[in-house]
């Protein structure tokens, strides 16, 4: 199964009060090409999908046409929201999206059930993750102290039943320990937004979206990872070559990646 | 066939700094429960879904309930955007909509396509036209003078290939000549908002929005219509019984309605 991990679209963003969105057009319309160049069998977006939690009309508009095409193409969609994103927004119509095979995070209620795809080697499971904070998910664990994102992510995913006999790839919006950010983030990156790399340990693939630099964390072999952005939104991000990557399952175990320039 | 005509949702509407969305959850059931009472087969929302442009996160999660109840139902939803709503945000995820039968005005474009439904009679064409004022449509009629309502209206109406030897239905939210207004409208229904009601001519049924209080105008026969709010949102419409108008439709220039109280 091959997957392409994209993130941190921030549709709508402007850059010193300059519209990004004919670039954004632009660079969607080259995921697209991508996908089909790729022949991947399912996209997964790791939040961020607008830059505000109250979008544009023509920030919605593109949205709009990006999954419409994606639609098309006949791949499977996987959309968390982020922390730039409205939760409640990012969800309008989604269980319309559904029929088309476009699957957005809900609004966190306590329970994530996993979307599961097949292949010769059999299903794998998908957790969409929303970004979490104590505020968004404390309410669903009254026994629990949630204080921060560790404790937050850490409920969300202790309740996730995760069966580690069979694949499973989660995609999710935090603060990883040990990555590096860039300016063009929220500045309230601290010890309080931080996540242990540990606490992914039940799956395959950690699809990854916050940080805007691509990279591999806290594993040695690639398999958690933050893609990037699509388009360079700082400064600070000038040196990097953005990229979409690419990820291939195989059987239990067998998981590799590569990324392709955008 | 049978037509619920209903407009002015105005979801997420406050009124002195007062949510109304529960009220508003409360009578969109109620109006499920009369469609199914009724046994409609298709509803007609004639704009102002929402109460602004940039609805609330919570008016956007109630709509997005109602839309996946109506789908439910299995009647088919005709929507139209008025003047408090915007036709981007509205018209977002509309063609995933389709597929579960609830048609969305889009973002105007020059031209209005029917939609045509059946009964043992034949078809009748419904024609959603979201609304107008000349900036709106202006630019695509260069060679007309657009300077108003009235001539938006009849520049768009114009443009609409109506075979009046079938049955047609228009959805429209404007300011007829002759309709009484409530307090709780935009305060710039003036002149250069007035549209004749003759420009409805070739349509069997006109199920109009924009006018809080229910009423026939324009014609004797009681085929142009403001179905009027399901919830009082003005001192102006207490002495009003708040309903839904159903529409009886049978052959070519059989057309009765009735209300029902909500």
């Amino acid at each position: 199964m091959k997957l392409m991990h994209i993130s941190d679209l921030h549709i709508g963003k402007k850059l010193f009060e300059t519209s990004m969105l004919e670039d954004q057009r632009y660079i969607l319309n080259r995921i697209l090409d991508l996908l089909d160049d790729e022949r991947s069998d399912a996209v997964l977006i790791a939040g961020d999908v607008y830059d505000r939690a109250n979008p544009t009309a023509d920030a919605m508009e593109l949205l709009d046409e990006f999954l419409n095409a994606l639609a098309q193409c006949g791949v499977c969609t996987m959309i968390i929201s982020g922390n730039h994103d409205s939760p409640e927004r990012l969800a309008y119509a989604r269980r319309f999206l559904e029929n088309r095979n476009i699957h957005i995070s809900p609004v966190y209620n306590g329970h994530i059930e996993p979307i599961a795809l097949s292949d010769a080697y059999g299903e794998v499971c998908f957790w969409l993750m929303p970004y979490v904070h104590p505020d968004s998910v404390g309410g669903f664990f009254a026994k629990k102290t949630i204080r921060n994102a560790q404790e937050a992510a850490e409920a969300v995913i202790g309740e996730m039943q995760v069966d580690t006999a069979r694949r499973n790839v989660i995609v999710s919006h935090q603060f990883i320990v040990g990555g590096t950010s860039c300016d063009s983030e929220r500045r309230n990156i601290g010890t309080l937004e931080n996540v242990d790399a540990s606490l992914y340990d039940a799956f395959d693939y950690v699809a990854l979206g916050h940080l805007h630099r691509p990279q591999d964390v806290g594993r040695a072999n690639g398999t958690m990872r933050y893609c990037g952005t699509p388009l360079v939104y700082s400064r600070s991000e000038l040196d990097t070559e953005k990229s979409v990557t690419m990820v291939k399952l195989g059987e239990k175990g067998e998981v590799s990646t590569y990324t392709v320039p955008l």
